[in-house]
């Protein structure tokens, strides 16, 4: 993991942490770099309990949501977060949001980029973000896409998050990474985001299934907790993983 | 590589080296050690060649079949070798050819067991042999599944063997070999097979094509030749490859 | 079926006739509440007939329209339809008819939506529809998508049309209705739309052979006519069905 | 519920409890009638840790399973088991079995029969119980399968099991069925099997989560355990679900 | 179609007449030269409407069955049928039966082979049939498949039969064939089958509905009725079709 | 093929040459009638090597990849190119887009259209050019898209290109076109592009590759060389192909 760069792009404040902290702390204590780019704080749509408070504005919800993930950022060990501040339900991605991620991508020059998997079966933002990372990655590794002061990448590694119902979204694993060593982080990461106690619970025992998946199809009983991601390309190189 | 102990399971005498010679040779190479068990010499299936001479009978095609892998198996650095001898076109597995399979899997403990593909439209050998591969995998990892002398083992990876016409299969790559410091290997091998030119010119064209994919998604020019299989289970472990 | 309420959103005006008119007549007569939105006249899209009238312009095609249409919901039962009168082919759907339809939604709190299935080959405006009807029924869910006025909804059940050729579209029914006692009105319904008596022909004998599944999965030999829809989510709660 | 009869066909002794012992205790408490079928003690493949104690024989493994499965029936409320003791790992099923089935099939004539899900990526004798689940209904709706003393059924409902690892399974969950009311139930027939606590958890940490996803799918907040089964067939009826 | 040799592979009595009976007539009116295995009577599996007669015997049914099965072949001018006479529900297809399927293939050598598709939900030897007709035509193909008197194959095109419930089912349509010169000739062939009535409406229907698709795909209005077929390879040669 | 019209709508620059340069040239030389649209030049997504020359800019690029095309098209026999000029990566397609693109199906009125096939994991301008190719040609059909001065259509056929990496693309060929009589007019069009050989050697292989396919799935062994591609509609008409 040592020196291996990794940029994780997150639809809304929270995604990275349920779907991927466990990883990003992984990598980071191991000696890898990483960073998020946080593209809405997801007042609209993943801010249900934070709109209860009575006097709830968006402004209070944003702000809510910007402490809360810097906080779970800091217990990862992130401290790189690149928030975008955009618009969510819809999130609005256009020509010009391509070659800002563009410029992105190129400025980290990422061994591998995680974001959403290719389909949320209920959430339009993921999708449009899977759909956004897929088509900046392959933007950034043309040479002719041309952008002053940066240098084209070569095709880095993709993986997608899993959503919250698996199965109604055709997710499928391709990749499990044991995170027992991080797990206390990602819980207390987790325990960040006051208001979604109830998500807290769920991704907690993800955590402890994906582990138990782990084990049987590796036979190595050491796998306690684990998370998993969808593979956008074929593992390539000298070993069979 | 190094340690890693591979089973393969080939329906016929040259499925091995067609999709999977340069992986075998390459492990070798680098310190692996690779099993081959040789269900059949393909006598009825795929030694269509060898019955136009005069006067071919069951045995002189077998002969020739056993001969030529025999010769291939050499040129791969490959010693261990199984053969079965059954018969093919169709291929018969039963209670007793699954306890025997067990027997090997558990004689080996291997890392890594690759064999035929789920599904191959054009040959039904091969499908039988697929299922019968992750069939004897799974009891061999069962603890009640008790064979005197034998010692339970712990969940293997499996990988599947491209098929021949790999679209109508509905075969999709997880894993690509780089082949390419073993490529004159496999070509020298494959050579041993005289009555498949036809055969020798696909598959070499195939490392090429298959090492231009793998180029492609991973931005390393290095990659000239290499072999592609299906992964029959998620990467599990502590990186993202 | 009593006390429920239903939202069906309709790319054209005729399309909620074929598909869904038995179901909507079936549920009216027993207590059910059924809006209706229809997001077009259909004037480019599915007025094929209308266009070789002499004389025929935009607007009378869209009178004609507009009048069969009347027509037909007055023969189901139905009193409640919502016109858009946007274009068709293309059909555009921007942020602001997401907030016009998270309105409506809202405002009728529907236990159920029925729409557009997730692909018809051989209609871009269905497909667009489809994806519109689910990203809004998951918007009017959201608590943080403030409109005022309007009160979030819980999660509905969502169902899609059958396409007009299912297999090339990926059809895949999820739930038979029996229309048998409501048939008639249906027939009397479709023969509203004058100008396309092949569709009446063909939607009758749909509803023959989706009859014929009903009862053949069933084994109730009183089904003799039905409508089949698409499930976009599982069947939850306490019984098997 | 009430009167609604169900058969259950379970590969090996367990397999009923975990997946289905909430929705069987259920029924059983709402005046339904439920009959299990258990096809093997899973002496070869479900009783790894048995196996472990010193001095284990197959008889003795299977005296154990036969203890244990009786008492997660009793706490279920169920009394009507039927044990085949078939060889499992491989579970061999001819002819013979095929009209035994028939038989169970026609003397209850069920309105649902619930198995195994169509593929399990982990488990060769899931995957022969389906097919011969789904095999032996349709026989029986056979006017032409003709057994003395039975009576040909109706086509009555089929529902699958989830398997282990959904994903890797190409599981989808058809139908959730809330289980609150009797999840203690569940959670105690479970500890029956003391050998096995790992899937105690397992299954424990899987009711919640299918209550969250059935939550959140249906807005109501009174599920909070599930179990969720493949639909084999649509849904039929008077009704959208 | 003039010289064209087709080999029909039906798993009972009438599902050729229902599921190709026009494009049989068709091809044989002009000038193709084909030939129907009929592997069983169906008696067990397709002749529920003929046990209810009083007195009914395996038989008395088979006789009928016979009977209807040769006067619809005649009135689609079909001469050459061959009746395998084999069990079925289940239908057992063992080691001779492909001996026996290998030398009627390669007595023909046929351009074409249709039969069942590769998936039926609700008959299972349908499936059988389906991979059993696959197995032999690649057995014919194998220079090594040494039978005497016969004389290898080539690859000849596959065709697949459209299953009862299609969507259920899986299948796709690759072909229609346009029967409306030969409709009557089917239509009057099915009348053939006395006591299935519902089925002679059911694919009268059914012939509408493709005609209707054919038109619609195609633009050719002289398209009125037509059978689909799925294609198991795909179309080879100097024109795109 | 003589008579037959086929319009090629083309991403970018050369993607008409390497997926169907054969096929073009052989309709051509038998009569057929062939237009290519070509959306772009390319120069931001398909012309990574001419970057590389010092001084390079965009109209530096677009010329060479203008002359480049202009000189494979003269080699295939082609004089009707229709260069939009639009930017790539990304490619903006919008109403003004289709309103261009239904004139020129109409004005042409082709048997065929060949572009993208549905989905190219590699580039995102391959997936909007598929779906804007198949939106306009459905759009030609509707007679209710009044343009002046244009006669609707009837539903011509239409044909996807093979990505470049099929598999990781659900890629399935339907329709095998052998080209081995104008492979030589194919290889001298590919050599045009000049900058871009590791492609003329992939296509080449490919050509073979698909020959092979071609040959063994049809026994005819003349096929040497083929082209395939996706079929967006099932064959339609006399005969099964």
């Amino acid at each position: 993991m040592k020196g291996k760069k990794i940029l994780v792009i997150s639809a809304h404040a929270a995604d990275y942490v349920w779907r991927a902290g466990g990883t990003i702390a992984k990598y980071l204590k191991h000696g890898g770099e990483v960073k998020v780019a946080v593209l809405s704080y997801g007042v609209r749509g993943e801010s249900n309990d934070l709109w209860n408070s009575e006097g709830a504005t968006a402004e209070s919800v944003k702000e809510i949501r910007s402490q809360e993930t810097r906080a779970a950022a800091k217990i990862l060990g992130l401290s790189d977060i690149d928030f975008w501040d955009l618009d969510d339900y819809p999130m609005p991605l256009d020509a010009g949001h391509e070659d800002r991620m563009v410029r992105v991508i190129r400025a980290l020059q990422p061994d591998i980029i995680i974001s959403h998997d290719k389909f949320d079966v209920l959430n339009p933002d993921h999708n449009r973000v899977s759909d956004f990372a897929l088509r900046c990655s392959i933007m950034s590794n043309s040479n002719g896409v041309r952008i002053e002061g940066t240098k084209t990448t070569k095709q880095m590694r993709l993986f997608g998050f899993e959503p919250h119902q698996t199965e109604l979204s055709g997710y499928v694993p391709g990749s499990f990474i044991d995170i027992t060593e991080v797990y206390e982080q990602k819980v207390q990461a987790m325990k960040c985001f006051k208001a979604q106690g109830h998500l807290i619970e769920y991704y907690t025992q993800r955590a402890f299934m994906r582990g138990n998946h782990a084990q049987r199809i590796s036979g190595n009983k050491a796998y306690k907790y684990a998370e998993s991601f969808a593979n956008f390309f074929p593992v390539v190189g000298d070993e069979l993983y």
